[in-house]
Formats: structure tokens, sequence, C-alpha cells
């Protein structure tokens, strides 16, 4: 018997008669018209007097400015003011009526980049100066203010540009190096199909986001080049021929050969291009790439293909030669640097490190040469990212959560003394952005209750005012509770969070048919203490349909600390099944949930954890939908399956027991099976093996495709997507 | 009100509380332990006196003999016997424990092939004989007694062997000529993937089944040589690589570049190869190739790509030069040649030709000049093929529907006067074995009431008794009423043929579910006077669980005569709804039929009839299930579709009216769509982008799909899919 606790209630304020949320209206109105009011890009200006966003007028967009901290407000802009001022210097281009994203420059001008070109507006004298000029077809646009150079891509090649005439480009890269216009020298030599410049690497583990890294003041660009020549292709299907083709992507799979990446600098004064020497052996992951402040050495976090040892290495950016490995992280299991080194403001000799190797991700001080200063944090938590620092460095502001991982907070932490502030208050899900100076927060968050409100506070803790408090967008729809809490892991110890959404006009002498909606992978956690407790709108629509919903976040997920989330280690889907199944016995001693009638849905890990579940537990869900789900993990991607299953040559029973194929002649209950034809990341492979193997075992299941979707099905499809799978549920669950 | 003719009703003579046939028993056993018995390869001796089949004796195969004409038997050679034989000549071969198939060589000695090679059984002396050997992998074999030659593809090559040793063969192909091994010299020259040699070509339309025609007396073998380098490939995806491959194959597409076709002939005495000049263009179809009996012509049926044009054109087998046109045969439709040229036995100056010229497939004789002598037959039945002449080529003997397409009779025609001669009596569909000497007649049929009689009878028409007289097989299964019976077509005058199955314990108060099956395309026909009425067992195992099952051959099916057929030009589907909708009509006329569960099933043309059917009147049926479906002509094959269709860019409103793309949109009812992953027949594509456009529309569909699986799901898996339908209509329509 688990002790229950029950945190917060929600009673959504509908009316008795209050309307269902339509399929249509969950999907496609969550993140606007029925999601909690917003504050379109609000920051503060430069001289951390103002806060900027962007509002509406008549329906059209204005830039609006509230004074700090009174918080009065001045409409400044129109956005179709700022088109005009546009219009006079690019009249050829397309038409805006919405403010592209922008910057502030200075106090007096903004800075946005339209069409891959990037562009200042001067409120002073209100002129649009073009500052500097990508082609249309340009991808990982990457300005850099300081120089005024754009680094981006077409196709496989690199590009850089810091002038305003986009049709030099191409003949510089024939012809070679022209004044205005730079290429790296490198790329065109590696360019071929199996090559990538610029571009994210190692299919975007390790934090790795992109490909491009300015130095500090602008003269030199680091850059990834990826070679997939080595590495087994897989055919997608193209739907825009007659008959289908197939466009051949690189699939590098767990336990078989990897790609390799390289790191190049370009240097923009001496116009030469050079490559870091990374070393042997080439496939190693080369992550959280980090620029000295004087722009004369490169930091990147060398992880092992094991994953079990990370070197923090030092380059000499001009000629790039190794110089040092700062320091070494090493575990059993894995380690995983997902944040560059961060060098302290206004010290150069001194940086921060963010790592788990004590169990929590706290920050560690080092000096400039690699030696460990002091551990700067030592929190039971999981600091999520820093998020800068005051305007001397004395202080280091990073969001954090609560050890139960429901509530994210503001924190700071003083470099000196190691002494630690929250500074935000109220339980939930709090987005803070500090002033430039390091004195005013605009606290933005939302809890079960609470929509959003958004508060200008201070380090101090004083509270100036309210800049939003939402009304609840659902306010006219049928009341759904929603209910967090928490049960205790198998393990005994270990709290659990779940969610769980009672049908609408709820009666508690009634049963009621559940779903377990489930995720249960890494890197992510579907149970917050934010509005509606992170519940997506389809699961509300649902549940006034006649549904529990009901999820929980295993072991595994993310936000927890390190114990909790490699506890799955070489054997991804036991653990986290145990905790699903402690969810089922909670859901069971529930008199309302009607315990015949209990379903499972997920997608990707969440479509392998249902498929898990259907099959190696088989009596206890009667219908389950799988979407995109691993049902092999040897058919999934090297960096992510290795990081948790090592390979499988090395682990060939962890792989066995876990891999579904064995499993699905056991299947009793109705299953659902959904993939993209075009799924990149799991590969349609799974699921047409999957079924393969029902078929050999005469076992009865069901599928749906979504021709030309790749991992999510996503867009106005994804109306059909639920409403698939609502039928599903109606059709054999109710 | 359509008047009915109900001919015969049948009833199983079953148990009140009889078991229900399985839907294991009724796929697996369906053509076994629970068909009608049968005589396995049962012949006439080359004597005429005995007759011969594989029987068994305690449980093993035995060659028996039947004397002719009293039908006294004896056990001539027991297969352990045989097989002993051949061992001790092949003693490292696998063992066989059935007969291998043969023919007779002479009176006393058989020929078979067995693993490729062919051996000769002596029952003189007990002894085999090695005749000549071919490789093992080898395959489109085809054996010529009187040269003792065999002619066999190793992948895209084709070779002929005339001895005993098989290792020389490949030394040939390299080398040159050899004594006793021979090899066309062009076909390694020829040799690339996208040729191929001795296989049959254009997709095995116009009849053809093979790619090598040996002359008569074995001196020269006419081949087929298959471009398809200008052919648009299609990925299939390969199940047996990680991840999954793909193999390329050609498909020709309606309206798209088509491939070419040659015929060479290989002379054995000259030792030479020459290209048979059947000129330009290259896109044509080069069909019923046949000799001259003196070896010295070619007889090639040409058809324009157009195929409303065929000339049957003659060769000079030496030289390779076209020599003349005998005649041409056109219609505005189409022309459709299915059977060369026969010369009449015994007098090499004259031929028959079948053609549909006159509206029904009927004989005409021609000088071998290419003189039309007569009309040999002129009926209104559609003669399906000829038996062969009898001893002194007076006579000739063929299989000929009866005028409603229910029956099938073997007759005779006199050559020199016309005389038609019917020699089977009882209504039925026979398949006659006519001895050498054109006297006995080995009369095989059944008929809805008659599981199988095999009677010997002689071209007098007397009869000397029974060689079979099968039991129903069924008789332990529960009773399930087969109707077979005829409605008028819409067009008011044709007559259609159904049959209708009563589910078991019949209630004629109550309502049942009621399932059409349907194919509905040209060259098939569902619904004949044979045992069962020609029902599959599913459709008995569906009946015995409650439902009404209903087949109706509409218009365009075979067997009825050319303008049956051929109405549906330009524009298939159109009329072939209409007449099921007739048989729909008729349904809902029996008050036993629940009208508002109405289900829909068929395969290839049936899934595209079901598609059809469930969106273009989407308020008849309830329930659907397509497999396999043609679901825009444009995206099958050249040869079919063009013959009825024309091209996409002739008849674009015949192919948009008939896209079942353009009716997605409409779909009220339930329906599965199935498909084998590997079809190489209608591609995946056809289902794959109905579904994307269901998804496009928000139509709600169900998918099956059997990976690996061809145009058919065949095998044991055949099982899971017709549980899978059997599911699918127990889930939405009973």
């Amino acid at each position: 018997m688990k002790k229950i606790f029950l945190f917060i209630a929600l009673l959504l304020n509908g009316f008795l008669f209050a309307q269902n949320l339509t399929i249509e209206d969950a999907i496609l109105k969550g993140r606007t018209t029925l999601a909690p009011q917003r504050l379109s890009q609000l920051m503060f200006k430069p001289d951390n007097k103002t806060i900027s966003y962007i509002g509406k007028l008549n329906g059209k967009e204005v830039l609006i400015y509230i004074n700090v901290p009174d918080l009065t407000k001045d409409t400044i802009l129109k956005v179709e003011d700022l088109y005009l001022s546009f219009y006079s210097v690019m009249p050829e281009e397309t038409k805006f009526e919405r403010f592209p994203f922008f910057t502030w420059f200075d106090n007096n001008s903004i800075i946005y980049t339209y069409n891959n070109s990037v562009y200042l507006y001067d409120f002073t004298n209100k002129k649009t100066t073009i500052k500097v000029r990508a082609s249309g077809n340009a991808e990982n646009i990457d300005y850099d203010k300081n120089s005024n150079r754009i680094a981006y891509t077409i196709g496989s090649q690199l590009f850089v540009s810091d002038n305003t005439s986009i049709n030099t480009l191409l003949d510089y890269a024939k012809k070679g190096k022209k004044d205005g216009v730079v290429q790296s020298d490198l790329i065109t030599n590696d360019n071929g199909a199996d090559f990538d410049n610029g571009k994210g690497v190692h299919r975007s583990e390790f934090g790795i986001t992109k490909g491009t890294f300015w130095s500090p003041k602008g003269n030199k660009l680091a850059y990834y080049m990826l070679n997939e020549t080595m590495v087994t292709s897989y055919g997608l299907m193209k739907f825009d021929t007659k008959p289908s083709g197939l466009e051949n992507i690189k699939y590098p799979m767990a336990g078989a050969k990897s790609h390799e990446a390289k790191v190049f600098v370009y240097d923009f004064i001496k116009k030469r291009n050079v490559e870091i020497e990374t070393g042997e052996p080439k496939e190693q992951y080369l992550t959280n790439i980090a620029w000295s402040i004087d722009e004369e050495f490169l930091y990147i976090a060398v992880v092992n293909r094991g994953q079990n040892e990370m070197k923090l290495n030092m380059y000499d950016a001009l000629s790039g030669k190794f110089i040092k490995t700062l320091f070494t992280e090493t575990n059993a299991k894995y380690v995983e640097p997902e944040k560059p080194i961060l060098f302290v403001k206004n010290n150069d000799k001194q940086f921060v490190w963010l790592s788990e190797r004590n169990g929590f991700n706290n920050f560690y001080l080092y000096e400039r040469g690699g030696k460990l200063l002091k551990q700067l944090t030592n929190l039971k938590q999981h600091i999520s990212e820093s998020v800068g620092f005051d305007a001397t460095g004395a202080n280091l502001f990073f969001n954090a959560f609560s050890a139960d991982g429901m509530n994210k907070y503001l924190y700071s932490v003083e470099i000196k003394s190691g002494k630690i502030t929250q500074h935000n208050k109220l339980e939930g899900i709090h987005a803070s952005i500090v002033s430039d100076d390091g004195f005013y927060i605009l606290d933005s968050y939302s809890n079960l209750n609470t929509p959003r409100q958004i508060i200008l506070n201070d380090v101090k803790g004083r509270i100036y005012g309210s800049l939003v408090n939402a009304v609840n967008p659902l306010v006219n729809f049928a009341t759904t509770e929603i209910t967090l809490g928490k049960i205790k892991s198998p393990d005994g110890v270990t709290d659990l969070n779940y969610r769980l959404i009672k049908p609408a006009n709820f009666d508690s002498t009634k049963k009621y048919p559940t779903i377990v909606y489930v995720y249960g992978g890494p890197h992510a956690q579907m149970v917050t203490n934010s509005w509606l407790g992170a519940a997506d709108l389809w699961m509300l629509s649902f549940a006034q349909q006649g549904y529990v919903i009901f999820t929980l976040d295993n072991r595994g997920s993310l936000n927890r600390g390190l114990n909790f989330e490699n506890i799955t280690h070489r054997q991804l889907g036991k653990y986290e099944m145990e905790d699903q199944l402690a969810g089922v016995k909670f859901l069971k001693q529930q008199n309302y949930v009607d315990s015949n009638k209990l379903g499972v849905y997920g997608w990707s890990f969440g479509g392998f954890m249902t498929t898990s579940l259907m099959t190696r537990t088989p009596d206890v869900f009667k219908v389950g939908v799988a979407g995109g789900p691993v049902i092999d993990w040897s058919l999934y991607e090297i960096m992510y399956t290795e990081r948790y299953m090592d390979t499988p040559q090395e682990n060939p029973d962890g792989y066995k027991e876990n891999n579904l194929i064995n499993y699905a002649k056991n299947l009793k209950g109705k299953l659902l099976l959904i993939h993209g034809t075009n799924d990149n990341v799991v590969l349609w492979n799974h699921t047409l093996n999957y079924i393969k193997q029902c078929v050999d075992d005469g076992i009865l299941i069901d599928y749906a495709v979504y021709p030309t979707h790749e991992h999510n099905v996503l867009g106005k499809d994804r109306v059909h997507l639920f409403k698939k799978i609502n039928q599903y549920f109606n059709d054999y669950l109710k």
C-alpha cells in the first residue's frame, strides 16, 4: 500500500453542460487561443530601465514599452511602420505583418533576420539598414553582432558573408578569396554527398544544437565537419515522384560503424582554415565547443564512443594543436556533458562547469588551466541551465528543479561564498528573465491552478507588480479535475510523480475506462506543477468523453538526478515498466477506475513502453496505441542507444530481453501501432519488422501509417492522428 | 424487378450441431484433405491401352495402372523402388519420397526432372539413366525430348546443355563453343542487370508463360530477350538486411516508357544465333511464338503498343528475315491473341487460329501461306483452349464453356466438315484427357452437387465406368446452402451469374449480415457450376459464423465472349460497379439479408472494386476489406492497363473518373486496406498514396500490411490474413 500525497487539485471552472473540447481544438488551439495569455518577445532593453514586448493594437502587432519599475506602458512602434521603413530599403522582399524575432542592438535600435538577411532598425531616425545578407536558400544561419558576419549553410557547404551583396558569394566559392566575402577553404574540398559542414553533429545528442561557433569578438569561426561515408544508408520513401522514389539517409545504428566528426576554425584575420587536432579514435564525440575570451583557445568536451569517459580538452585555435586535457570525468554507466564551459564574467581566468558527477547536476568552479577551485553548488536537485551572470560577475543565475522535480525556480549563487538564493517563492514552473545588470527579474510562471502570471521583481525580493495574470482559457469547456500526486516506486524509496485527470461530470460511484499516457524515456518529464499539470488538451478532450487519463514519470526520466535516471542502464524498459505497473496498481485501488478497461498510449520511447506493457504484462491492459515505437534497440541510433544500453556486442542479454520482437507472440489485447513512413529517428523498419513477427506468430494487430510524416505526425494531420487514436479506444476500450 | 433463375441448390449433408470449419482448415486444407478426391498424375500411356496415376499403398506413393477399357488395376512401382534405382546413379542427390512429375518417354519408360536434371526410368530393366543435367540453381527449365537438350536460365543468362556433365557449362560460356554444351552467343553479349534472356516477357500478358521455344525436332531454340534499361525502377523493401535494404524492380507504368523485347533463334546445327527481325517500333508485343513443322519458319503474333492491331508475322528462322504478314486483326477497343497457331496434325500446310474476331473465341483454318480457308467453328460460346488432334488429324478436340459461362465441356470439330460433337453431357465443369489416338476420354468433372467424378468414356459416347466418385469432404461440417443463379444486368439483357451461400442453421425469419465477395476484373470468373459453385472454403467458414456470402460475375469477366468483356473499355470500374449494385439490389430483396449490414471484400481488381463501392456509392456498404487494390490505373503496368484503358494521355477522363484517390473523401463506412509490402504487381504505392489522401481529407481508414508478401498473402500467413478479415467483419458488421 503506497502512501499517497495529493498536493494540488484543480477544478476547471466549467459549466455543468459546458461543451467538450473537440479533437480539432485540442490539437490545433492548444498553443494559441486555448493557451494561457503570454507576452511575445518579452525582454529587457539594454538600459535595464524598460521592458519591451510585442502586443496588439486594433488586431495588429505593436512594440510596447513597460517602464521599470512603475510598469506604465507606451506603444512605441506599429508593425506596419517597421515594414514601411524596411520596404524603403528592400522593396522587392515579401511583406511581413508580424514582428520578426529581434534583439536589441543598442538602446535605440533592434536587429532582426528576415528571409536570411539581417536588418537594423534605428528608433532615432526610424530608418532601416541592411547589415548583412545571405542567399535565400541559406540554412543554419548564425549571425555575429560583433563582427557583423553571418555564417550559413547551403547543402553540405558552409558560407560566411559580411556584406550586403549576396551575388558574389558563389563566385567566391569558385574563384577563391575576395574581400568582404569569405568561405572556409576546406569546405569545398570535402564537399560530397556524405559530408556536411557547419551543422550540428552526433544526431543532436550531448546538448548539440548547432554547427557554428563564433569566437567572442567574431574574428574566428569554429565549425563542425561531419563525414558519414562509412555509415549505413537507409531508404526513406519519397511520395513526390511517380512511382514513389527513395531518399537515402545515413543512419548510424547501435553497434555498427559510426560517423566521424571534425572541428575546424576559420581565422578571418589570417584568412586561414585549421583543423583542430582532436585525434584518434575517429569514432568519438566532440561536444560542447567553447571559446576562451581572448579567442586563442578552443575547448571541447571529448566523449569516447563507449560514453564512459569525457575529457575536457583545450586546443590552440591558431595551430589546431592539442594543448592539454583540463580534466576527465568517468562513470561506469555513462557521462553526458550537455553544457559547455562558461567563463566567469569579467574574469577570463575562471570558468564554471555543470556536471552530474556527484549525482546531481551542480556547478564546479575551475581555474582556466584546469585546476578545480571548488564545487560551487551542492544541491540535491537538478540544475537545468545557467541564466547568466550579474553585471559584475559576482553572482551566477541558474534554473533548478525542486528535489521532487515538480517545480522549477530561479536561483543565484555567489561565486565567492557559494551562497545560494532562491528568487521565486510560489510553487510552480518558473521561467525567469534577468536584466543585464542582474537586478530585475521578470518571473513568468504557472502551476496547476495558475494559467500564467508574469511578475516584475528584483534580486532583493521586492515585487513591483504583475504584467500578466492570465485567465483560464478553458473556462467555457466541461470540467475535468486534474490531480497531481506521488506514489512509491517498487524500490520502496523513490517517489514517482503522477497526474490524474478525471472524466467530466465525474461520478465516484461509476467505473471509468482508464488510459495511461506514457513516455518513460530519458531526457523527458511528463508531469510538472505547471498549468494543467503539463497535460495536453487532447487528454482533457478524452476525459470529457468519459476516460480517466493517468500519467506517471517513471525512473529513467528527467530532472530527478543521476541515480533516478541511470538505473535503467543496459536494460531500457525493465525498471520503467516496474514503475508504470506501480501506477497501474494505484489506479486499480481507485473505485472509479474500471480495472478491466485499462488502456495505454505512448509515442517513441512511449511507444516502446506501450508495446512492452501490452506484451510483457499481457493481462494488464486491454487496449494499447503505440506510435513510432522503438521495437529493437539494435535498430536505433548509436549515440542515444549505446549510452543507455552499451553496444549489442557488449550487452547481448540486455538487447535481447528488451527486444519487443521476442514478446509479440504474447499479445492478448488490442494493439494499434502507428508510424510515419518517413521517420528518420525511429526507422519505419521497427514496426514493419514487428508486424512481420506478429504475422509469423499468428497474432492479430492493428496498424496505421502516416505517409510522408517523420517521427511525429505534425501539422493539421495531427488532428487525424488523434481522431484515429480516439476512435480506437472508443471501439475497443469503452 | 429481375427475373431470377435458380438452377441448383446444394445442401451439404452436415449434422445439426456439426462443427464449423476453422479459418486454419478452410485456408490450409482446401486443396488437400478438404478437397474432393483426385488422382495424381493421371494420364494415358503411349499404347492408349493403359491409364496410369499415382496412388497410395500403406501411406506411400505407388504407380498404378488401370487397364482400358475393363478398368482393372495393377500396382506397378513403389516410389521407394524408383528412388533406389535413382540412388544407384545419383547417390549424392537428396532423397525423394513422392513421385516426381513425369511423362511417358515410350511405353516402357518414364522421364522426369528432379533437382534440375532429367532422368529416364526403364520399366523393363528397372534402371535409371541420367539423360541431361543442368546446374542446381537453374530456373525456367525447358527440356526437349527429341534432341535431349535442356534449356534453362541462371540469372539473366540462358544456357543449353545436352549432356550429363554440368561442370563444363560455365567454362563454355567463357571459352566459346565446345561439343556437347552449347550456349547462345548473344546472351553473354547482352548480359546486364536490365536484360533478361530465356524468360517470359510482357509481364505474362498475351498468354505468355515462358521464354524458350524448341523447334519440333529440337534443332533450333527460339527465345526471348528483354531489355528493361529504359523502364522506371521501383524499390521493394528487403527485410533480410539490417536495416531493411531495397531491391529495385523494373515496372513499366501505363503511359510511360515500356520495355523492349526481341526474339532470337539459336541453330544447333549451324551453331549460330540469329535475331528475328521484328522491326520497329521497338515498343511492341511479340506474342504467341510458334514453329513451322519443318523448323524453317517462326510465327509471331505482333501486337502494337496500342493493342488495337495484331499482325501474324512469318519469319525465316535461318536468316531472321521477315517474310510476310499472314493476316492482320484489328479492333477499335483491343485485340488479345492468347494462343499460338496450331498446325493440323499430319498436315503441315494448314493451321488453326483461335480468335475472338467475331465476338467469341472460335477456330479459323488457315493455309500455311496465310489464306483463310474457313471459319472452323461458329459458336456463341467461349472456347478456352484446344486439347489436340486425334490420331489422323481429322478432328480437333477443344474445351468450351456453355453460353452462360457456367459449364465447361469437351468438344471436337471435324476439320473437313466443321461438324461439332459435344463429348460430355452432364452439366458441370469438365476437364478431359484424350488418349493419343483420339479415342478414349478421361472425363474429370464436378458440379455444385458432385465433388468429383472421373469417368472413362470414348468419342462414340460409350461409358466404361468410373475411376473416382468422390465423397463430400465436408460432410462433418455444418451445413451451408449454396445457390447458383442469375440476375439481369442493368442493361436489361445480360444475365449475370451469382453464387449465394446461406449461414449455417439458416432461419428465413432472421436477418443476416451479408458479405459480397467480388473480383470483377478481366481474365477471371468467380462463379461456375463446379464443386461448391467454385466457392473457397473461407466463405463456408464465414457462412457458418452467420454471414450470407454472395458473389456475382459482372460484365468484364471471363468466358462470356468479347462484348461481355470489352464493354468496360476505357472506363474500368463503371459497368462492373453497376452490375455489382444490381447484385446488391437483389440481395436487398431477400428477407433474410440485413440491408443495414452489407459488407464487401475483394483483392487486386476486387480490391479496386471494393474501394470503388465503398467510396463511389458510400451509402450501400457498411464495411469493406480491400486487399492489394489498384487505386490509380496510371500506377498500374502498361500491358494490362493500356489494353483496357488506353494510355492516360489518350484517356484522361477515364483515368480520372476511375481514380479512387478522388473518392477517398466520400468514405462513410469502415474500410480496411491490405497490402503486401513487396507487391510487384499492384505496387505498395497504391495504398500508401490512398492512405495519404485519407489523411489529407481527414478520413479515418484502417490498414494492414504483410511484410515480405507480394501480390497475395500466401502460405501459412494466409491464415493470419483471413483471421484479420474475419475479425474486421466481426468487429464492425455483426
